[in-house]
Order: C-alpha cells, then structure tokens, then sequence
C-alpha cells in the first residue's frame, strides 16, 4: 500500500554541529536501511528546500508510523502523509 | 528531469454533464498517450479526493508545461509543481 | 485499518432543490449500507456546520477512495483523509 | 457529551532528555487514568506525526478543559477542539 | 453552557432579491425567537462585515446544532463554534 | 464601545518557572482589576488551550490598547481585535 | 477615532454590465459624500488589485458599519477592520 | 523601478468560450504593447499553471496600476505586487 | 510616492532586558527623525499588538528600503510593503 | 532553463553577531561568484524584507539545488522555487 510522504527538516540553531552530523548520518543509514527492505521505492530531494518528497510502501498505517518515527530526524521533520490509491487512467 | 505534480480538479456545477463527460473521457485518453510516451512514470489518485500525486519525467519546463496544459481537464484543475532533485540516501 | 475523514458539503446554489433533495436521501441510504456493512464505524455531525467527522475501517486506500467516491454528495463535498495507527498509550 | 480532540505535540529542544522521557511517561499515566475512568474512549495516533486524534466524553467544556490542562503535555501541545453532534444518517 | 459562534453570511448573487430578502427577514424572526428563549445571550455585529459574533447558551452539541441548522441564512453561513469554559480569572 | 478580543498565551520555554508564575499571578491580578472597572464584562477560557475570547467595554482605540498592553502576559500573547457594533436582529 | 480598512472587491461574472457600471458610479458618489463629510481623510488604490486601503475617522463602530454598510459595492467587498491608536513615536 | 507582479489568470466558465478567446487575443496583443514600450521587461510562464511572473519597469505606482488595469484579463486576475530594491550583492 | 507598511515587532525572550530597551530608544529616535525629514507622514498603533501601520512617503523603492532596514528594530520585525495609487474617487 | 527562487533570510537570534557577519560575507562572496558564473541572471532585494528574489539559469534541477545548497545563508533560509516555462506572449 502506498503513502506519499513529504518530510521537511528543521535542525533548531541550538543543537550542536556534532551532534547533528551524527544525527544525519544515522538518518542516511536508516534511510538506506529502509529504502533496501523495499519498502521506501522512491526518495526525491525537493529542489531548494532542506525537504524530501517520498512514496512508501508498507502493509498498514502502524508499519508505515513505526518506520516514520524510527528515522533519527523525526523529531526535527514535519511531516505530511497522503494515502494513495490506483488511479483509474494509470497504465 | 522528475517533477511532482499535484493536481486537484474542480468542475463547475454549470458545466452540462455530458460535456464533462467527454472532457473525462477525453483526459484518460491524453493521460493514457502521455504515459505511453514514457514522460509520466507514475500517476496516484489521492484517497478521497478528485486528485492526484504524479511523477512526470520531461527534458524542460517548457515540455512540462506543454504537456499539463495539453490535459482536456486543465482549465478545471488547480496544479502545484515541484522540481524533483537526486537525493543523497537515496540508493 | 481506520482513517479518519473529515467531510464538509457544500451544495452549489444552482443545483434545483428537488435535485439536491434526491441527492441527499440517495446519501443517507448509501451511508446507512455501508455502515451496516461495518465498514464505517463512527459518524458524527460537526455542531454548526453542514459537515461530519468520520472514522472509516476498510483493508486499504482503495477500498476507501472506492467507499468516499460512491457517496453521491462526493462532487460536492471537500474531504480530509488521516490515517489512524495505534496510539501506545491506548488501552 | 463528544469532543473531537487533534493533539500536535511540540518539545522544544531546550526542554533536557531526562526532563522530556519523565513528562512523557507522566503523560502516559494520566492519559491511561483518564481513559480507565471513560472519558476518553478513542485515542489514535496520526501516522507520520507526533499527533494524536482523540474522542473525549465528557459533561461539560469546564471538563473538557480540565482534563486537558491536566495533560502533563499540554504546555507543549497545540489542541484543537470540535463539538461533536449527533449525525442523522448514523445507525 | 456556552459556546462562542462566528457566523459570515456570503449569499450568492443568483439568488433573487426577493428570495433573499424573505430569507432575511424570515432569520430575524427566527433570531428573535432564539434569544427570547434565553438561548442566545450575545449577538453582536462584526464592524464592517455581513457577519456576527454570538455567545449562545444550551445544554448540549445536539441543541446547539439543532438551533444553529434552524437559521434560515444557515445554507449561506460561514459557522465557527468555540467551547468557552470558565476562566480563572473571571471574576 | 464593545470589541471582541482574542488572546493566546505563548510562554517561551526560556523563562524560568517562578519568573513565569509571577507574571501569572500579576496577570490575573491585572484582569480582575480591570474587570472591576467595568471594562472587561466577558472573559472566557478556549475549552482546550491556553487562550482566552473576551469583550472589553472602553471608550477608544486608545484606550483599549492601554488596558491590553498593561497586561503583564502581553510580551507573551497573540492579540486579535475584532470591533463589535450593534445587530439589528439583536432584541 | 481612526480605522484602517482594506476593501477588496469581486464582483461576480454573472452581473450584468450595466448593472455593475451604475453600482460603481453610485459608489463612487458616495465615497464623494463620506470624505466631504470628513469622515474617509484617505483612500488609496492597492496598485494592482481591484482594492483599496483606507482609513476611517467616525465616533464609534456602529458608525463605521453604517458607513461601510451603505456602500453600493458593500455586498461584493471583502472588508477588514483594524483598529488604530496612537503611537507612542508618532510626532 | 522595479516590481515583481504574479498574475493568476481565472476566467469563470460563465464567460462565453468565443468573448474569452476575444479577450485573450485583447491580452496578448496588450502585452505585446507594453513589452515594446519596454515597460515589460520580463514576461515568464509559471509551469502547469495559467499563470505569469513578471518584471515590470515603471516610474511610478500610478503608473503600475494603470498598466496592469488596462490589461483586458485585469479583471479575471488575481494580482500580486512586490517592489524590488537593488540587492547589496548584485553585480 | 506612497507606501502602505505594515510592522510587526517580535522580540526573543532570549535578547537582554537592558539590550532591547535601548533598541526601542534607538528605534524611536530614528522613527522620529524620519517623521521630521517628511518621509513618514503616518505611523498608527495596531490597538491590541506590538505592530504598526504606517505610510510612507519617499522617491523610490530603494529608499524605502534603506529607510526600513535602517530602524533598529529591523532584524525583528516582520514586515508587508503595499504600494499605493491614486484612487479615482478620492478627493 | 529559468527559476524564479524565492529566499527569506530567518538569522536565529542566538547565533553570534560576528559568526553571522562571517557568514554573509561568505554568502555573498558566493553570490557574486554564481552570478559571474552566469547562472543567477538576476537577483534583487525584497522592499522592506530580509528577502530576495532570484532568477536561476541552470541545466537541471540538481544543478538548482546544488547552487542553493552551496549557498552560507542555506540553513537559515526558507526558499520556494518556481520553474518558468515561454510565455506565448513573450517578446
């Protein structure tokens, strides 16, 4: 089932550099982690912005929250979920 | 070149139905052409909504551009674009 | 898997009232059903506004875009979908 | 009486770890302690966010007031509430 | 209890004037009879819009909803409620 | 002269706890003083939020912005000012 | 005591021509009077939009609905109230 | 002197199909106009919208509304002006 | 050339007492000195809000800005610039 | 291929005055060097704001965000980008 997930990312000033590199590469890990069970087919930078958008591929809205919140950048993302169905003009 | 297309169709009541009908029928057809050429990857209904989240993959703005406003339903949607870069996790 | 749907109607002032009437009961008789069906467990009257607050169980983003968009007031109704995933501190 | 409650959970980064893990786990109480006492019979989590979604039950605003200031979240909490009448097409 | 309500009036220009005017007039009776009735306390206009902010007083969601759908303007309004609690500082 | 004045608190999470409780105490203080004056005649609590609808009673623009400002929370509020005039439908 | 206003007008499509010219050409009559009056001290073009930002100068918001309600284009304007007082740097 | 203008064009389906292409022509043959008087400096598509950004080059704010005004699309548009100062690190 | 400016002051809780009551002195003698030099003729408290709404009066974009980014509230303040016109029925 | 890019500069008060001088030197260093480089064709201030907005000129949509997220100011910025198509109506 799929979800576009658009995340955009707010580190506050307060945080240290380190601390926040360290958060960013355990982000990327998780990400690729994520991206290599297959369930997050698509991750696009949107051009400009410190954001993604993202589609996922999960078996319920409890798996999708699980991966969500275990990303090291949840609670620095704001972060909007779209159900998605077939479209009837899809090929 | 990937862009987010977000697009959200509104036909006014005054429009006659069989009129709208045709304007429908008319658009899965030049949604069906578009994709066939391989410069609409994806195309997702948003659960609930008259609506849908695309992926097109075109060489300009212009192309895009062409494309959206070629659409049968274009004068009755609201488009939101948004220009789709590499993302660094992304594998 | 739950959602919930926030609907607001609204009716264009062209629309001839015995239409709109039609309209109405066919909603009603199509909410009752798919109620019945267990399929949408909670549906509340939002105080003050022609608009409901409602909790939908159904086993994925089709099915649900499927259910919203056979409602007959669906092209005259503006619709919010949340997806709903288990709360830890639930009991 | 039914309140549609949406709850969106805002720690600031200066708040200590400790300080934060200890409120969490008081909030978790009392949110238990309020549900055991029936006042709060739905209780889901928005996917993809620190949000929840909740149905509260309860006699008067006065209440519904005082339930909540009494979240050890709430200061840190942007709540939005929405009386919930009875729907005449509910079964 | 109370309840604060926003109401903005927005008729359509294609219903005739005479309509409009009957519909008017048949909303002031209406709005007249509530407030005998004690069950709306405050009615005050909104300085340069056709708008009202209102304080009503009634024993549930359902009451409120009942009296508030009852307006003949009620197809042509706008309608926000906020539950008001009693403040602590109110003396 | 009546207007409709909405407040929401916002306490950073910088102040130091007894600081705020002072202004908290001070605040209430300057709320039943002004009350006594006959100047604030409403003061409700937004069920669920720390923000308050009141009416304030004065003889100007001036003035009110007086009495709002002398309020010892005021660094910390989101104001809005509605100016209320009389209904016609009001008996 | 002085008001900024801001009106935005929209006049719908489905008004006839004439009907809209001699609206406009009673407005403008009347804003005439109001500033004569010394009641409108200035009213300016929004550059660009079908718009203008005003202040007025009356003796109470009953007055400054009563002007702005008797203005022909008052049913197809948008109009925003902001008190204003004095300011402390004003010299 | 400089201002950004973004135009978003919303031409009612009440309008006649054969005035709208009238107007359109009208438009076009404006624009083309204002551009060769070199007023018009910058004239860009908004891609997959009926929109415009602009860069206009008057010597005045009179003149800006005179210019936009005289556009026969000026009242299907939904204008939006921005002066534009010279950036300290332009070359 | 005028110019309707609206400010909005918002100081962090974290800036020194001391540090941001000498920025207000600085920021009214220069909003003084600006007054005296013509170039301000109307500067309006917002009744209930740390902001203003003034007119000013200068050559050209560039100095409006000058002016602006000159105050020492400056780095504070969110501030909307409108341009305005000569209105056809003002007097 | 043409951007319009929209920046809004957002320093945190609790970065230190003489780390952000460094970091508009920096940034505008930056700026002169992409502008030399032909890809920012124009860039001008905001009236009024710490803003700016921007036309780019790049190959692609990497290349955009390359350019932006080069730039010092990045993390303190929020941007929104528009992709511009011809206009028909372009000279």
């Amino acid at each position: 089932m799929l979800y576009c997930v658009q995340m955009e990312v707010n580190i506050p000033d307060s945080l240290p550099a380190e601390r926040a590199e360290a958060i960013k590469a355990a982000e990327k890990a998780r990400a690729v982690e994520i991206q290599k069970a297959g369930k997050w087919p698509h991750l696009w930078r949107v051009a400009g912005r410190y954001a993604n958008i993202s589609i996922l591929d999960v078996d319920s809205h409890d798996e999708l929250h699980e991966l969500l919140s275990s990303l090291p950048l949840f609670p620095y993302m704001n972060i909007q979920v779209t159900p998605l169905a077939r479209h009837p003009s899809a090929i």
